[in-house]
């Protein structure tokens, strides 16, 4: 794929994802949606990436839907939508008809295998906002501004962040945020816990990537892959015995595929060596997770 | 309806519902069971209300369930249970064989379309504190006393307060307050994340105003009443495509409707003039949150 | 049944269970999953508990899964797998054919009508950390160490942790202790949430006794048993509705069990005598909880 509104840069298994439409604030587009989309879907099945950090070219980390883009200023599906005016079902609707744009991309992050972290390095509002929802942990510059806007203009808050926000500052915090709809410093954003922590500018993305070190580095992929999702599916679900069943098959496949070798390893008192790929994953995986975030339709 | 349990104060579009049985520190009967569950749901289609606030007369916010009620002390519904002895089928229980009364008020808040706000005023007890769980904030004033009393009385947690308060305080704390049973003063109340903020007793009522004011003054009510709603379903869904499938049709909706104008007022910066009514929300919204209270049984 | 790896202290309704393979560090065997699976279920018929506390004997809580138990290094149930190289069918899996032997000890926590308190008097790793999780309050000296340390290991967090952890800690929380794998002390994890309280060695116990006394002594032991799995239940269902029909149960039935005895006592200001039993839960109840935690198959 060509990027044009993001760029990928590769080091030492730490993708970061730029951002990249400096000279409009990061602004959100079809094609950004689309390629940040497909960016987290194929790091599934990229060996060489571990770990993601998104961050934003220039000032902003993203302004949000960018206005001015053929008139579907509020990141519908374009290709399902040819236009706003074309009605829907709304007594029977489906997602073949019309899907909220942002949440292909949330979809796309919530499915991913490898943690995902923002480095949020100025303004992130609507959009910008709550992409980073899904991540799984947000870094702030003291430069940083972070507002859910969507009460302002008349709108809803979108790309699945009323699932993900009260899971990250509680419900009384999440209705405020949005109700209020403003725009909170880097400090207030930490205060309310939506934020992990804040750092000078020079200082944010050397902080990301070492706490994507420090979650991935020398670890089994496949134990990384399945923390993850395990997290973020098995708390809800509205039965513990849910996780069990996940927790019984995933013990089973991980003893099998890297923990002989992590357990060697630790009563060896050595560093282990870990073999087994993410892009790898057993059957029951895919099956509840979707191969991709195309599943989700 | 004839009030005579709960009076009613509209002043430029907030809803001030105040529990009155002064004499009987507000205590809660099935009358003004029935009372609140009318108000929230008619609120839902009188477009001159934008947000409510409950308060107390009196130095009581409600002292819980009034123990002279006709014998029917633990508020169950006595339409459906004309004697507590009557046995209900417990083998293959319904809704229509009884009812806690305290319930029937919080689904129908859980409904709402409008925000709705506790100022907590003086002791809120039993079901005085499971009532202002479902509502947007809490904020309580010096005088304010907060108990979950149920375990001292040998009977359980209602009002779907074991529901919502984890939501709020987090598992560990709601257990505590719940098994403990004790009497919190305000600072406790703050302290443990049940209240969002304490005041002075005569600036109660003029900082829940200003709060309803900045959460809704000037908002599309539609977008007000999909991001309340939104906010408590969509997260509470075992998986955030079902958000997804509600965001995009929100969004939809949203953009027809006020967003549009929402976007034209932010680009020529002046306020803008939003002309949805909440009293007319789509059929997929009515469908997901039913048109009342009444939907749930 | 005779105990091998546990021992059990009941003083005054208190049970505590200390985990007791002190040469060992209590390291977690398939007979200590066993004898707690069994103790947690059996207390739901002993009239004589009302609530348990969980400790360990000599310096450690428990440091995890014995590595040197049989080869089944991982805790998966092994009369279900008597070889770990015996496949499953990973495409049609099911509990009979593997199960996570943690799991199967926090579920029957998860399942138990009394609170059970973990009381962490030195290094709680692994399974020694998640099997807390289910537990109502975790209090740690200040000798404790808790480490979810699974991914150092290439295996997973188990024991259903992914589904109380986010509950206890939230989201962000969650997925960094995991990821870091770090060990966390007692100050580290109370600031994190995860503990309640920290304590010197010598009133760890005390204390330990002290909250269950607070949250058990005195009151309905129906009552407890219905706070405890209404809190857990409840709050996982996807509608309050849910909620709804659970509370009207159960508030009718204790208002006919112990409730008439609670409200008689409390109008002439002495102590209640209530004189139900845990042992005899209502029908709807053992429908919804199961009778013990082999239900969950």
């Amino acid at each position: 794929m060509e990027f044009t509104t993001i760029r990928h840069d590769l080091e030492d298994g730490v993708l970061t994802v730029h951002l990249s439409r400096p000279d409009n604030l990061n602004a959100f587009t079809v094609e950004m949606a689309n390629e940040l989309e497909y960016t987290f879907t194929s790091v599934n099945t990229d060996d060489s990436v571990r770990a993601v950090i998104v961050t934003g070219d220039g000032r902003a980390f993203c302004a949000g839907m960018d206005l001015a883009s053929d008139g579907n200023v509020f990141g519908l599906d374009e290709s399902a939508t040819p236009m706003l005016e074309d009605m829907v079902d709304l007594d029977d609707p489906s997602l073949e008809q019309i899907r909220d744009t942002g949440g292909r991309v949330t979809l796309a992050i919530h499915a991913c295998r490898k943690p995902v972290i923002a480095a949020i390095n100025g303004a992130a509002v609507g959009i910008g906002a709550t992409m980073t929802l899904p991540m799984d942990a947000r870094l702030v510059s003291t430069k940083g501004r972070i507002g859910f806007v969507f009460g302002r203009l008349g709108i809803v808050p979108e790309a699945c962040s009323t699932w993900f926000l009260p899971r990250i500052v509680g419900m009384p915090a999440a209705l405020d945020l949005v109700y209020r709809a403003d725009i909170l410093d880097a400090t207030a954003a930490k205060d309310v816990g939506l934020v992990q922590s804040v750092h000078e500018p020079d200082d944010l993305l050397p902080q990301a990537r070492a706490l994507a070190d420090a979650w991935t580095k020398g670890r089994s992929p496949v134990s990384v892959a399945f923390i993850r999702q395990m997290m973020l599916r098995n708390s809800a679900a509205p039965d513990p015995v849910d996780a069990h069943r996940v927790d019984s098959l995933a013990m089973f496949y991980t003893s099998i595929a890297d923990g002989g070798e992590g357990v060697r390893a630790f009563v060896e008192k050595r560093s282990p060596a870990f073999t087994s790929r993410a892009s790898q994953m057993p059957p029951f995986y895919a099956e509840w997770t979707g191969d991709d975030a195309t599943s989700h339709t």
